[in-house]
């Protein structure tokens, strides 16, 4: 029997096989074949053939755009939108539009054109966040800009086109549909509750524990309850925090043991599988603190989305996600964190 | 230049490559090979290898669950909802959950193992959406159900396990998300302005006139103003109508022909894409019947979903609605329909 469960935020109900969960091993491998080295863009000693730096993580005795960087964030060749310009919001007939506005930067996690993001060290990872939370700070002050989404694709199946690891920035005009569901949905909850629908799923997870994979100090990272893809993970910062730019070096350090693990975990459960994440923050200069609580939702590629899906928001989730939180869970990390 | 462009209806912002848009050539061409035939339980001679026969369309002196059909509805044999038992509503502290009960229903369009739905004759399509209403019609009656989807995979990238041609019917117990984000839209443009959104939509199309593919006397089809998707397609009746189910048989036969013509033009527009279609109608029992327009929304897959578009709704679309309607309008039909 399958369950229909709804998700608390959303109000989206997906159909999770609980009775017949499949493990890792029923999924299908995806190889991700190394073959763009010889000529890859984001190597060292290829800086020039990128956008020059936006911002960088380098020893003082190098030089701007050369190698020697640790991280790197450069603007997007290819942007889906366009820094320079005016919105001119206008209308045709019943139909909206405005300029392609916005800013889509690229952030090179790695020099090391062979490591994802979860083989990096702990520290590496913090270096990434901090460049994370500088740049959301950096685009926020544009005033054209609404929203600032930092998400990544790995492997080819989550759309990711160049092998390199790397995240990606993208500044927004408006709001995106997924967050205002989730802001509205948070705002629902506190205005019947009085409280914070992400802390409140907090408690929950630590009451029914099955579902939570690991936790550290400040964060927590477990297998929501309504997933969308198997197993599908969220990271929550503990402490009620609505903006990620908000946190302290403290935070990003915690967030980079969490994260790393979380992606160790994913790869050797799942044979390194195609994966997106995306962090869900609140908006700029949002007025309703107290409501929303920033996130990372981590989706591996698994299972193929089809005319169901397409045609209604149903999802349907072969794996439950208690038994995703199990296998992820039993993961032995020795050498690997 | 790209322009963001917002869908009237769900309020979802696309960005449409306006400036610089791709014509068929720049996507990938997927091939469908025609493998399980030998094996092909929707084929002639191998009835008995799936549930029997819920509705068909056959001669009489043929006999129930053997060869001679044109049309056979029969239970999926893995259905993702069970047919049998109580929702059975319930919560888990902030989680709510139920029972999967639904119906899950496969219409097998031809006996023929090569023919695609386009490929059919306009009276075999027929025969197929009169199964789409049959059906519709009796599972509203199962007072659980509060929604009948019908919808199509077609190719491996669509998500279709099996090659052969065949439609899905999934009842379901409660209003998928999608479809109460359509109704939502349609409500609240009817409240502010005593119209349905759709009506008006064609009306706009009609006065722009570039978007328009195709239409006969009772259907339009037109690539929307705001896709998710380079060519994605609609087919919306003329005359106001929420349910699908209150097609007449003229009716029928003029979407036939309508949805057969536009399958052709995808078909060779785009070299045979991989494509989902699904239907969207009004609930069961839906009170709202002047506000709501049924339609169907034809995906052709040739892009890649990542975590751009998993982490906003927002979408990147590659083709402009008017240069794929330039496309697929340019498609001479002699011949195939």
């Amino acid at each position: 029997m399958a369950e229909l469960r709804r998700d608390p935020v959303v109000g989206r109900w997906v159909i999770v096989n609980t009775e017949d969960s499949q493990g890792p091993e029923s999924f299908e491998k995806e190889y991700h074949h190394l073959e763009q080295e010889a000529t890859c863009q984001f190597c060292y000693g290829r800086e020039h053939q990128t956008p020059p730096e936006i911002e960088v993580s380098r020893p003082g005795h190098t030089q701007p755009n050369t190698a020697g960087w640790s991280v790197r964030v450069v603007a997007n060749k290819f942007p889906a939108l366009r820094i320079e310009g005016d919105l001119n919001r206008r209308g045709i007939g019943i139909f909206d539009m405005s300029n392609g506005i916005g800013a889509h930067e690229i952030l090179i996690e790695t020099p090391d054109h062979k490591k994802g993001l979860g083989d990096l060290a702990p520290d590496e990872v913090f270096e990434v966040l901090k460049k994370y939370r500088s740049r959301s700070l950096g685009l926020a002050r544009d005033r054209r800009f609404k929203y600032v989404l930092i998400f990544k694709n790995h492997g080819e199946s989550a759309g990711a086109s160049l092998e390199h690891s790397h995240s990606q920035i993208i500044a927004l005009p408006m709001v995106p549909k997924y967050v205002l569901e989730e802001l509205e949905g948070a705002r629902y909850y506190y205005q019947y509750r009085g409280r914070c629908i992400f802390c409140d799923m907090m408690t929950q997870e630590y009451q029914d524990k099955e579902r939570i994979v690991s936790e550290n100090k400040d964060f927590i990272s477990f297998c929501p309850f309504a997933p969308r893809y198997p197993f599908e993970s969220w990271i929550l910062p503990k402490k009620h925090t609505a903006q990620f730019s908000e946190a302290n070096d403290e935070d990003l350090h915690a967030l980079a043991q969490i994260l790393k693990e979380m992606l160790v975990r994913i790869k050797l459960s799942l044979s390194d599988p195609a994966y997106n994440f995306f962090l869900h923050t609140a908006p700029v200069n949002y007025e309703g603190q107290e409501r929303f609580h920033w996130h990372i939702e981590i989706i591996p590629k698994l299972t193929r989305i089809a005319g169901f899906e397409w045609g209604t928001g149903f999802y349907l989730v072969p794996t439950s996600p208690t038994l995703a939180a199990k296998y992820l869970k039993e993961i032995k990390l020795e050498g690997n964190t």
